[in-house]
């Protein structure tokens, strides 16, 4: 049998905690029999779940950081903190990924603090599956690095086409540039001169994709700066949000169309879990060593499950070193 | 009777130009009864329409610029065509606005380059009314300054203001800026900076909005550049198509989805109106001397007709010179 996937977990982290993440970790545990799972966490939460849990080990702490918190400081404040042994546990090489629904801030930070970058990498970048009724999206930076400069967004391509191919199994993924037009010359300086960085470096440049190509899946990966990238992200979800609280209203509105909703009752479930992120459970920030994937702080446990999953399968297709050839290729 | 208001209309702009234009005109006349339009077009457009409809003056022009042209170069070669024609009317005191559905980075630099920017104001912005199911809200910068300085975005949001409370109608309207956090420190450099100028400048200022937030109408007015909310607009209007689509994709699948989208149809197409752009027609050029309302390429008879009648309406309420004092009294 191969080697084990050892996946530390923080299981303080996010709204729901410790709860869903126990029962989203017992789900992972009972889909994937090479994964064992690092349980970082309070005494009382991860150790009676360890002594019932065969491939489960507890990594007792005594800190934990709260959503509220600032990042940097809280990062660096709280040692022993379930966010920062758990990367510590990666950085020294006793887990080869990391899954936290806390703090998206401080798993960011903590990631490239803690973890550490990957030789080569200017900055990590957090990339998401969008999860696209038509088919995954990959969609990188939404929201690591606020400010970008222009050559960023070659790396950031770069490491989210390792993930697209290797992680969500796509063939071949296209590149594109969000922008606000189709031609190379549109948008402002920024997005011009990452065009013209993209065309140059890049084998898989799409050219520019713009704001109604994401949700349609015109593009496999979509690639802007961290501030973009997150209103886009919040766009998405909070037109899918607003649109389906208005359709159930409608469809309460009157006798005939109760009736109808009933009818279709199925159907819109099946649709709602076409897009819903559980499906994918989290994001990775790439470009760090090892693996670190963010769950929505509002993970329930089949999100956590799927989360600590694909950290396990980034860590088993190699994302990092893969993402450490590209790059090393790339500048030199 | 007051005296008439006179707006000028491209006959030959939009991707359904001239006959829907046409149509909307004859709307807009039989809505308004102090509207009078001067029609700017190929004189066999125009001409006959004019001699059917007592308030619309045919203006014979003989160019037209295309969707695909370069904006500022045509605006700058094309001196006779219906929409620098349009806009210099405006410029000559002929008209007091101009409804145009063609290009809208001609429109753009038209609105500039000829009907010319108001006193103090340092960019036009472009606005527009996001049609939420929930309440209308106005969102700016959406296009017409993809480059922006912080201290731009405090005279969007002056100007945005003017034109929710005079034209849309809304009651002391706040005024949000789009960012990736609610904390004032959030965001990029650029956001921090407009944010702090915002909360000093504004009386209105309520703080930051995130993506989530547009289409849920939890602020009156949005402000961002004009690269994010071009971006952010396609994508509400993307995410939207996608989800309808998908959703009458599984209605269809089996039978009892069928019969039941049956029961529904009507309330999906009063949400369906709800959310249509066509209610309000166009989008606004604010900081231009006069009024100007660009039109969607594809807009129909109904978003042509909104679109002439909002541009009055702007006139009426004398949103131009509102915006003047607005901008001068917060220079002095």
């Amino acid at each position: 049998m191969a080697d084990p996937v050892i996946v530390a977990v923080d299981a303080m982290g996010g709204d729901n905690a410790p709860d869903v993440v126990l029962e989203g970790v017992a789900l992972a545990l009972s889909q994937r029999e090479d994964l064992e799972v690092i349980l970082c966490g309070n005494a009382e939460v991860v150790e009676p779940f360890c002594a019932q849990h065969e491939r489960a080990h507890a990594q007792v702490t005594t800190e934990v950081i709260a959503m509220a918190e600032h990042p940097a400081a809280a990062v660096r404040s709280k040692k022993d903190s379930s966010l920062v042994v758990g990367c510590r546990l990666v950085k020294e090489g006793k887990a080869h990924g990391f899954f936290s629904a806390g703090s998206t801030g401080a798993c960011l930070a903590a990631g490239t603090l803690v973890m550490g970058r990957i030789k080569g990498v200017s900055r990590p970048c957090l990339a998401t599956v969008i999860p696209s009724p038509v088919r995954p999206v990959v969609m990188c930076d939404v929201g690591a690095n606020a400010d970008c400069k222009p050559e960023y967004l070659v790396q950031f391509a770069q490491m989210a086409t390792v993930y697209a191919e290797k992680v969500v199994g796509m063939e071949n993924p296209q590149a594109a540039l969000l922008n606000i037009g189709e031609e190379p010359e549109k948008g402002s300086v920024f997005a011009q001169e990452a065009h013209k960085l993209m065309a140059e470096r890049l084998d898989n440049f799409a050219g520019n994709a713009e704001g109604g190509d994401i949700l349609a899946a015109t593009y496999d990966v979509i690639v802007t700066d961290g501030f973009t990238g997150n209103v886009c992200l919040k766009t998405i979800e909070g037109t899918s949000k607003t649109l389906f609280k208005t359709l159930k209203q409608v469809l309460m509105s009157s006798l005939v169309s109760k009736l109808g909703a009933l009818a279709i009752k199925g159907s819109l479930k099946s649709l709602m879990k076409q897009i819903s992120p559980d499906t994918y459970g989290g994001a990775p920030l790439l470009g760090v060593k090892g693996a670190l994937l963010v769950g929505h702080g509002s993970s329930n446990a089949l999100a956590v499950c799927n989360g600590v999953l694909t950290c396990a399968s980034t860590v088993s297709a190699g994302v990092s070193d893969i993402i450490s050839q590209a790059v090393t290729k790339s500048n030199e």
